[in-house]
């Protein structure tokens, strides 16, 4: 076998999973590799941030998801390079031969060209950034709770989300929730339910790639919840405690203490390298431009899947589905080549939207019907659970999210690593007083 | 209420969350301070070093706990002085006045005077040090995939534990485990089974606190997971690639890029405050010298409980049960003289003492009834869900362990924050091939 087809897919996300999947009988020797040891279901990482699952819930190690595919190994690591000509990827521990190359490296946050707000407000891709907006906001409750100066305490209670797409009305809504129930009798000084959410997004209405009936659905749920939807609102500045606005009235600035980005991403920085050593067309967001089979131009051995990809100047939705359908057709097509055949170009079949809008509420554009409410919550649920089918952690999530229903309650609520130090402004014990007879009020 | 009698508790371990339980119906307002925002389970820690369950499965957050207990607050912060005149403690976000005082601080690692050793070799007191080691064991596997150089690949597959108590030897069993059972199938290059797990103990045998025939049990546990015991032996010094030891026969050198600390702690360093404050006098290992009431001599109203006491001359064993029974004990008495009456010097009950050794496998010692085994390990499984009562996680945790039994899993193995680079020594492609051969052998 040591002149089988050797492939090497760089990233194990949604399309790097699913193209190495689907390779599982093909007659080649396939590597994948990623920086982690672990496959992330991003969709339900707005859980991780909110205290309802645990990162080890929404996370498979790859070994584990490869572990019976014999022709498969898993190593982890980072590409740095590319040599085309000798058909190898230079990694930081070493380089690997291809004679196939499948590229998913995904995307990150993009701040356009703010990257200085990556600071103040985190974005949601990886599991560091959910712990951390996790941590921010609890340590908010907290050091309001410890505050006696009214102005910083209602800057502790203000929560900013920045991006009304899926992840951005998703986070709004969970903080809704904890606000409302989950902390409710929780704290002594202050009313958690008093919190102040604002969810800004530049376009005229929330979930812009939905249907405008679900995007008013979606924003009256989330008036429900207490958030503030502000639309046609642009964010000018990001400070440590304010978010400036411009809304279609004029300049406005919110006091708010807790930032959290969901407002746009950009490629992986492996794009840049196909450009140098691959003369990769890349647009203005780094996004690689490929054939309608996913190849690159004068590179048939190279594949571009994903968030990276932007199909003969088509830009797909940068979601799950079409990275996963991509991987899928790329197995194909090599496994057809091999075989002296070929595929018609890649189609995108798009099975709908669903975004979830607190507990039991849900809205959904599945094959062009609209749905919404509990309904919506439960079609979202089982298919999330369907395609956690890889995962061995199903049946856990399961169990929690009924868990959790049943119970209202986020067990995943930790506050770790290093804390910024409550600053108080006066040593003022009437403060103190008057938690403790709330205590008693209560 | 504003006369009310005013308690302080510092810390939210087992001691300070059964104090403060025990004050559930006492006419008290009560303050539980806190650097963290959740109770730990520390018993159950070294099952998040290893991979088996998430953080969030064996912490509950403080204000939960407290939720219903309507005459008490939490508050985040950490105590940084005492003033025992005006009866105040001085925290980072402020001052609370007391009128008992109750310190359960804990403990700390400690390295016997090699603090530099802490870098290398993570203790197993907190949630940041579980992951870390988690991280450290996960990825020792990953970079011996990759690694070409035969010797240091055997130093990426050895660990060394240094320390026999209960904690070392639970996690000796369960990396026994991981390499023997989780991991057999998951690498290519390498066999997780030729893994070697040193426990080094400095006693004649492991779990010193036990009976001689339960630690000779545990010894047996030991060796058929494949972990080597190395009684009667110090350690001598700690680098990054080795553990020097000095054995019964002379002096040695393990190859080792993972070194586990569970060998000894320290008192926390609160009570150095209560020196200079109150006059409190510490022994060798900073440990606070209390009456046989768990009071400070000279200051009825500050009681020293958990791991920071020595009472009376006498340091019982650092153990959860001592910090329990110590906090009722002093709740108790705190109620007793607010009715004028006082109570006879606290008495600790010991219930007995269990240790886990893999997932089917235990030694305990009941009450004087000495039992091994399967029997030993279900007694451990109960007793330790029967203390979670608390917890609203106790359920999921019961969920998790049943299903991680059914398959042989352990879910919760990411190695997440920003690992070390992986070093290859040379560019060699031959352990490549031999990887991908032994993928198609497999």
């Amino acid at each position: 076998m040591s002149g089988a087809h050797r492939v090497v897919i760089l990233g194990g996300g949604f399309g790097g999973l699913y193209a190495g999947k689907a390779l599982k009988r093909a007659p080649v020797v396939l590597t994948i590799v990623d920086r982690r040891n672990f496959h992330l279901f991003q969709p339900l990482l707005y859980q991780v941030a909110t205290g309802s699952l645990s990162p080890g819930e929404i996370a498979s190690p790859l070994r584990a998801v490869f572990r019976r595919q014999r022709n498969t190994r898993v190593l982890l690591g980072e590409a740095i390079d590319l040599d085309v000509e000798r058909r190898k990827v230079i990694f930081n521990f070493g380089e690997v031969d291809y004679d196939s190359l499948i590229v998913a490296t995904g995307s990150a946050d993009s701040y356009f060209g703010h990257e200085d707000w990556a600071e103040i407000a985190p974005g949601l891709k990886s599991i560091e950034e959910a712990t951390e907006i996790r941590h921010k906001i609890l340590y908010a409750f907290e050091a309001a709770e410890e505050e006696h100066d009214p102005e910083i305490r209602r800057q502790w209670l203000t929560f900013v989300i920045v991006g009304g797409g899926a992840t951005g009305v998703e986070v709004a809504g969970a903080l809704g929730e904890i606000a409302h129930d989950t902390l409710r009798r929780d704290f002594r000084s202050i009313r958690p339910q008093e919190a102040v959410i604002e969810l800004v997004e530049g376009s005229p209405r929330v979930l812009m790639s939905y249907p405008p009936d679900l995007s008013a659905k979606a924003e009256a749920s989330l008036r429900r919840l207490g958030v503030t939807v502000r639309t046609s609102t642009l964010v000018t500045d990001v400070a440590p405690d304010s978010v400036s606005i411009k809304t279609p009235t004029g300049m406005e600035r919110i006091g708010a203490r807790t930032v959290i980005w969901a407002a746009g991403v950009k490629a992986s920085p492996f794009g840049r390298v196909l450009e140098h050593r691959a003369g990769a067309q890349l647009d203005r967001t780094g996004h690689v431009t490929v054939n309608p089979d996913c190849s690159l131009p004068g590179h048939p051995e190279i594949f571009i899947i994903g968030d990276l990809a932007n199909i003969d100047g088509y830009k797909l939705p940068g979601v799950a589905q079409v990275a996963m359908q991509e991987g899928g057709y790329v197995a194909k097509l090599i496994q057809k080549r091999l075989r002296g055949e070929t595929l018609p170009p890649f189609h995108y079949f798009d099975k709908g939207n669903l975004a979830v809008i607190g507990r039991a509420s849900a809205v959904a554009d599945i094959f062009g019907f609209h749905i919404s409410g509990l309904l919506a919550w439960l079609t979202w649920l089982f298919v999330h659970l369907m395609y956690l089918v890889e995962f061995s952690n199903r049946v856990l999530v399961f169990v929690h999210w009924g868990f959790l229903y049943l119970t209202f309650n986020r067990g995943a609520r930790l506050i770790t690593g290093d804390g910024p130090a409550v600053k108080v402004s006066a040593e003022d014990d009437a403060a103190e007083k008057g938690a403790v007879e709330a205590a008693h009020r209560g």
